[in-house]
């Protein structure tokens, strides 16, 4: 166990999976289930680091790869850490650069010592070890830190995701020997691809291990909603009941809705910043593309009641900062969105603590679904 | 005089033509000398509302041509005005299209009617008239209104800039005899190219007229520096003293201070917008060009005790952010920029009521035109 770090079980829904949870780590605490805005390069795309605060954001997730390759983990060391860096003095959890490997470089070349790819800034050639994924997330002092994982493309053939499960599972091992920070939590990925019984071996592998969280990886990668939500509600039991569990790279409001009541704590994802700089608004009762012409002239807000920076000003005025190609239409619809998957957790603690979640889990599925 | 307007003249250094005021409108008040951020399509770019605010901007400028063009000035009327639409509750000075003719149509024809020029949008044929200008600006509700004016380019034959100037003169009559609204202020330009003579013949047929406030229009086109605070020095000695002075669309820092000392109240200009969405920081000493390489591992902010957004960061962050294409680095460097700016004018406005402009003006003409 890490030193500094825990999770509290405060609630548990009695017909789903559904839990309410407080992770602590040696920045302090924040309550799950909860989602995670994504600052790939050292920034919320579009927002202030006081922006994505006021979005109700306390934890945010660092990606290790594009970290490392610009402007790299021993600079980001030498000005005080990736906090320091970025100006954000709450949680931050960095990803390991598995699933960058295998997302952007369509050139890796994964053996057991580790992934040989190209960078995608300049085309060098570069190597990721669970030894030295570990190592930049030291140098750039994260809260929470993963292990190297490695991901393969669905639908993939049994024996490449059982080779690749097995993998990161001796990645894990290597990467908590790396480990020298004994207060950055680690957490370990279970893999296996949609095979259930893959699924339920790489968890009993990694649980074995003094792992402080588990990730569900490997998801969100061609496959249909209903197979992510079968292999989350077949892999959750296998993972202790006293950890936080972690669904990476996921998704829309519904699918986090749905991995909520199969038991996990913990979300990411690009999808609100990177539609809302395509003019794309979540909403409680489905989605707004702002630039359609029937928001011309629209004085109401995306949604009213939001305390959003976006729900301030008219559909109108969003419309027309899109079609006139402003910055500020980004900005806004960023935040907008942002701080709608925050309230949307917020509202799912609330129901969990309050023993309803199920049914408005049942409404969520319908008014979400719908649009 | 317009109900509600009034510029009250609180203190003027001895040495140089430098005043200190105070304008209000029906809005609210702004102490003077202002420098305006240009917010062209109902927005300061990249910036929203509350960060223009915190730069410690009160009164802003918005582009009539582009505004008419898009959203339109009747649907903004409809929306409840350019106040309401872009979320700003303080003051708002509009111009009136007369320059964008001139630089963005190179196919406008100008007549005594007005000027007819293609849509830099759609290239649809569309008309400008000092009439037409005025119904838009009422239309935008802005507190201050800018008459129509014909702009040349310098350098000029005598008999057109002499034409131009005349002709501007019977716009601002015919923009008069239009206004409807009362309680909107109304600001003559005086014009006449580099000419002296023609500067004071538009100055004087201008000042007799019921106007608000008089605007040096028609300079920053191409000129040199010093023709261009000649002109100012040969101008403002002809525009009553009890009324504002706003010299339109200038510029660099070291050109305000420059303005000021010759009697100039009120700029506006894009530069510290432009020069921060590319990397050029503005400080006390001098200018930043941010990508630059020498500030990769910079620990240091832009500027020690600025209180920006830009400098809660490091030199090196900023860097990385301009480098990675992230859109933060334009949206801090133009706060930095703006707040730059807005504390020049109120040390401007310190230094004249404390009676020593004079020499802080000789140590500003020596640090800002050094590099």
């Amino acid at each position: 166990m890490t030193s500094g770090f825990g999770f509290e079980l405060r609630a548990q829904d009695t017909q789903t999976a559904a839990r309410l949870g407080r992770l602590t780590t040696r920045r302090g605490s924040v309550d799950t289930p909860c989602f995670m805005p994504v600052g790939t390069q050292g920034t919320v795309k579009g927002l202030t680091a006081s922006q994505v605060k006021s979005s109700g954001a306390r934890l945010i997730l660092g990606n290790t790869y594009h970290l490392a390759l610009r402007p790299g983990g021993e600079r980001i060391a030498r000005l005080g850490g990736l906090h320091q860096f970025m100006g954000w003095d709450d949680l931050i959890l960095t990803d390991s650069g598995g699933f960058q490997i295998f997302s952007l470089s369509d050139r890796a070349k994964i053996t057991e010592h580790g992934a040989c790819f190209r960078s995608h800034i300049d085309g060098s050639q570069l190597e990721l070890t669970p030894e030295g994924s570990i190592r930049i997330q030291e140098q750039l002092g994260s809260d929470i830190a993963m292990v190297l994982d490695h991901v393969v493309a669905l639908p993939a053939d049994r024996s490449l995701v059982e080779l690749a499960m097995q993998r990161s599972t001796r990645w894990a091992e290597r990467c908590l020997e790396a480990a020298r920070d004994d207060c950055q939590a680690k957490f370990a990925i279970v893999q296996g691809g949609l095979d259930t019984q893959l699924r339920q071996a790489s968890a009993e592998s990694l649980t074995v291990l003094p792992f402080d969280g588990f990730a569900v990886g490997g998801l969100s990668v061609g496959e249909a909603p209903a197979d992510m939500y079968r292999v989350i509600a077949e892999t959750t039991p296998y993972l202790p009941a006293d950890k936080p569990r972690y669904l990476m790279g996921v998704g829309r409001p519904i699918d986090l809705i749905e991995g909520i009541a199969r038991g996990i704590d913990m979300f990411d994802c690009v999808m609100p910043t990177r539609n809302g700089r395509n003019a794309l608004a979540f909403t409680g009762s489905g989605t707004l593309r702002l630039r359609n012409a029937s928001h011309a002239d629209d004085a109401s807000p995306i949604e009213a009641g939001c305390p959003c920076l976006a729900c301030r000003h008219s559909r109108a005025y969003l419309r027309h900062l899109f079609i006139a190609k402003e910055m500020l239409g980004p900005i806004l619809l960023s935040h907008h969105n942002l701080t709608f998957y925050q309230r949307l957790m917020a509202e799912a603690r609330k129901q969990i603590a309050a023993g309803t979640f199920s049914s408005w889990y049942a409404e969520q599925r319908s008014q979400l679904t719908e649009t």
